[in-house]
């Protein structure tokens, strides 16, 4: 045990994993680093974090994250530069998302320090997993979930911060088809579609599965009124290229406010690309991609990155979308991820070293 | 180790903690008893439940439960008749019910048997639990969550069925005060709110502080749309008595199909009470208890029974319902209770011994 300045205790593991890990060939999500960070809340105060040998955690049958859905996750990732200096993007943004998901979900705020102090110094202890393949990257999951007990359909009053860490490869393979739905719904007005809550996901795992069936990778969420409106994705928020602009959805409570949508809007004014946040309605992109003036869409999002769309269906009927030699979809991956390797100027102040 | 006829093993405690409890002064959901039920979902099929001692859970960080929000429950009660017999209410409904949400949930759907059996060894075992004073009952738990692993947002591999039994008191204590809320909303249009999923919960927590903060103790939902609808509450379905009217909302893919609510019709109809399941509008009950001829609100669910409402919020005006000498609500809550603890004829079949 170790005590470091901000007073993190780090227990390290006996033997490292690294070895047993195929770095070539990683899924999404399914490896996970040698150590783990875990903060408790209890008595009213969020503890020290420890950092920890990745183990398994025990948990009354009563722990209301079974029964309540009380809980709520982030996702990051940190890169590698050629320097082998270590990067995140944008962090603060994450922290603030989730106590803005915390509050939401009556789960306690959680001070800035514990995530920044304790985020870098896992990384740190961990970075040799951080892959370096092109297109993969060490995914880093925060996350909050209840521990208090009791069958009450109330806020716990114990909680447990934790980091996991999981060198991942791209979140989709091959070519993106979308469903457009038209039944299902992901959020309701004045709801928790803007927290990253758990029950948001589970709520989408359904439709989804239809829409795979159908075969399609994933839906794209309308608003749950007239299903007039085209919202996000699964996991991403949506552009739309009509002719030369770029467009995206305002962000509601309805919508997840994602750090790469707000990335990718001033990148592309910096590209000189016209950009319009409003509403898009699922009768102008049917009707654009009749047109032809349908140039692109693309999910946004931080486990996708940049994922364009091949074809979008609606109604039974296909869209395919062309394919352009020069997109803006490639353009604006490009200028983000040069951002994320430190492989271009910083213009706009949200790399952060670890 | 014993084994029973169904297969399902049971481990018993070394030693009860039945003495550590004082029945006399049971909250609700807090104390639990000697033995849980639990039951494994792996490689594609749910494995033969297992009776243990109540004890911890363990579980990796990447356990999709504290990510995703993929959990169901359901809630329930067992009766101690003056013979000693021990009595269910409707659980067969219970099951179809946690069916219903596993479907929508994309969980794995279990079998009658193990949950019927399940829970009859259980109460059988622990049956020293059930409490015997007016207005406490051994609540019971069942409820499904993810334990496969993984940050890719989609459906575990892996689940558990557990049910654990607590002896409870009363739901509410004192008189009931609701708001009916106008800004949050519990459910969206083909969303997960006709589900007992896990999230639900959550999403009404910080609404329902907020509303404590004001000095009531539930929400009234209404509909995301206009919060023109009521709908139902945090864990009851609402009836409104207008004249002599007794009007509940009529169940859709946002509000939860209440066993309680379902039982409170026919017997209404055989107590000669008209009544009508139909949209309810905010306005009218507002309308309604300013001329008088609002007699009553009531909560309908398994844990609080049948809750009176002593007054409503709306628009920060208070309205206080009438004391009546004799109101449907107490009418039916005796019949209903009578059913369930044996001492009134079962005109409906609803009684279900263990
Ligand atoms: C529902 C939803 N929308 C959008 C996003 C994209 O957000 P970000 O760019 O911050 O990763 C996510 C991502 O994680 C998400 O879960
Ligand atoms: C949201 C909600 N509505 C209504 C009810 C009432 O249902 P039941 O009568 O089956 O207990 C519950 C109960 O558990 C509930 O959680």
């Amino acid at each position: 045990m170790e005590t470091t300045m901000q007073n993190i205790s780090i227990e390290k593991t006996e033997k490292t994993k690294i070895d047993q890990v195929d770095f070539d060939n990683l899924a999404f999500g399914s490896v996970f680093t040698d150590h783990m960070l875990v903060c408790d809340y209890r008595n009213g105060a969020w503890e020290v974090p420890q950092i920890m040998p990745y183990q398994a955690i025990s948990l009354e049958p009563s722990a209301k994250i079974f029964h309540y859905g009380q809980s709520i996750f982030e996702g990051m990732k940190a890169y590698k530069d050629a320097d082998e200096k270590i990067w995140l993007f944008r962090p603060l943004e994450n922290h603030k998302r989730l106590n803005i998901s915390a509050k939401r979900m009556a789960i306690p705020e959680l001070p800035e320090e514990f995530f920044m102090d304790g985020l870098k110094q896992l990384i740190k202890l961990d970075e040799n997993w951080i892959p370096k393949k092109e297109g993969s990257a060490l995914y880093i999951r925060p996350f909050i979930f209840a521990t208090g007990k009791g069958f009450h359909a109330s806020p716990a009053d114990e909680y447990k911060f934790i980091i996991c860490l999981a060198p991942s490869g791209p979140y989709f393979s091959g070519k993106v088809k979308v469903l457009i739905e038209e039944k299902y719904s992901r959020s309701a007005n004045g709801g928790v579609g803007f927290a990253k809550a758990g029950g948001n996901y589970a709520g989408q795992f359904f439709p989804t599965q239809l829409a795979v069936k159908k075969g399609y990778q994933q839906v794209i969420w309308t608003d749950d009124h007239n299903h007039e409106f085209i919202e996000e994705a699964g996991a991403m928020n949506i552009f739309v290229r009509i002719n030369d602009t770029l467009i995206t959805a305002p962000i509601s409570d309805r919508i997840l406010d994602g750090i790469t949508r707000k990335s990718i809007l001033p990148i592309a004014e910096d590209e000189g690309i016209t950009t319009e946040v409003r509403k898009i309605t699922v009768g102008e992109v049917v009707e654009a991609a009749k047109n032809g003036s349908l140039k692109e869409m693309f999910g946004a999002g931080t486990a996708a990155v940049i994922s364009p769309i091949a074809t979008f269906g609606y109604r039974e009927v296909d869209y395919d979308l062309p394919e352009l030699e020069s997109s803006f979809a490639s353009r604006l991956k490009k200028r983000i991820i040069d951002i994320q390797y430190n492989r271009a100027e910083d213009l706009f102040g949200w790399r952060h070293g670890v």
